[in-house]
């Protein structure tokens, strides 16, 4: 193919701020970097895109090397442009954001020799490049979409309680939400569904396990819906 | 700078989808292209990021050279990276788009002498490469946002009547709205301010002027809201 243009172009990647709920908190994957620059400092996962790649490829890839996961919920979140964003060059990224669902999955938080660990969100260290910039981006897009898209059951596993329906959006929303409205609210929806099955294993009183309608959780997702909580 | 990839890298260029409103519909800025690839087609403003300049920088200067106009609502949308959406080689876009007050503003719709138009958005052509994609996902973003934040108001005039700024909402939203709701809503939310003009040189029965209050605007904006009419 002719190249359309001539002149020094910038590098592009993906970087991927990946979040998982365990059962306190919500929580963001970082890595430690081996090399300059930055080397010994956290950093979001991510690499450059090939030419023979599209950036959502690139992302998935990402994410499939750095968790072991794939089909998860995967969205372009914003492109990061800085001029001098990267020391080495002018390095454009393509920021994605990924929903995971620990429980649902064994996560490796390890690969290619390189230190991987889960942080709180609320507790995140100084970060290589403008990454920190882009993970309150991404934390800004998850509190305000939950509260218009269903994309908070993405952290759940398959069956769950109201108190973990309530638990998730209180951490995500960073506020504490008032029991009897949020359960009214949400059964309102019509987007969960009670199940036949409690919770084992626990030491109060075990809670009837709900799952979402995903026909419901569809129809909501394409129109939108107001989660006024 | 140490160059930090030495692979093939795709070009990064901006497009923008810049959207006016006239007296009767919503419009979108049009070019048509002298040069191959898809010579005489109608495409979206836009053109190469300098190694140099920032994403939001090149938007900036592409809708100056595009429209003579700066200062305007002009915001990243998303980027668009498929292998094969310029035929020539591998092209990442990063897509914004912008709002124009025409009533404001001599918009110069001609450059480079290059053809530009205005187009209604109900009546869109053809376009090159994937910019039909591309605008439909900005004409996706305009009305999904004007449901939350205010930035419909940036379509406007600095003074207006409830009635443009219904026909704004009914012809963004693309649905006629009751009138009395409509009125009632956006009275409660005290985000518009009445003045002491009324409208002139009208047929009807000149209507009362509003202009909208930056102050609360402002703080919708950070906050966002649910505009449901």
């Amino acid at each position: 193919m002719a190249a359309t243009y001539e002149h020094p172009r910038p590098a592009i990647t993906v970087d991927i701020v990946i979040f998982a709920m365990d059962e306190e908190d919500l929580q963001v994957m970082l890595i430690q970097r081996g090399v300059a620059p930055f080397a010994g400092e956290w950093a979001l996962p991510g690499g450059f895109v090939r030419v023979d790649e599209t950036l959502d490829a690139a992302a998935a890839r990402e994410l499939r090397e750095e968790t072991g996961l794939s089909d998860l919920f995967l969205e372009q979140l914003y492109t990061f442009g800085d001029i001098r964003r990267d020391p080495r060059e002018r390095v454009v990224t393509v920021a994605y954001y990924a929903l995971v669902n620990l429980a649902g999955h064994a996560v490796q938080a390890s690969t290619d020799a390189r230190r991987a660990a889960w942080f709180s969100v609320n507790d995140v260290p100084n970060l290589a490049f403008d990454h920190k910039q882009i993970f309150e981006a991404a934390l800004d897009r998850l509190r305000g979409k939950v509260r218009y898209q269903p994309i908070g059951f993405e952290l759940l596993p398959e069956k769950f309680t109201l108190r973990q329906l309530q638990h998730l959006y209180e951490i995500v929303l960073n506020r504490p939400l008032d029991k009897r409205n949020f359960r009214k609210k949400v059964l309102g929806m019509g987007i969960i569904k009670e199940t036949n099955e409690i919770e084992t294993d626990v030491a109060h009183r075990a809670a009837r396990l709900f799952r979402f309608d995903k026909k419901a959780y569809d129809r909501l997702t394409r129109r939108g819906f107001n989660f006024e909580i």
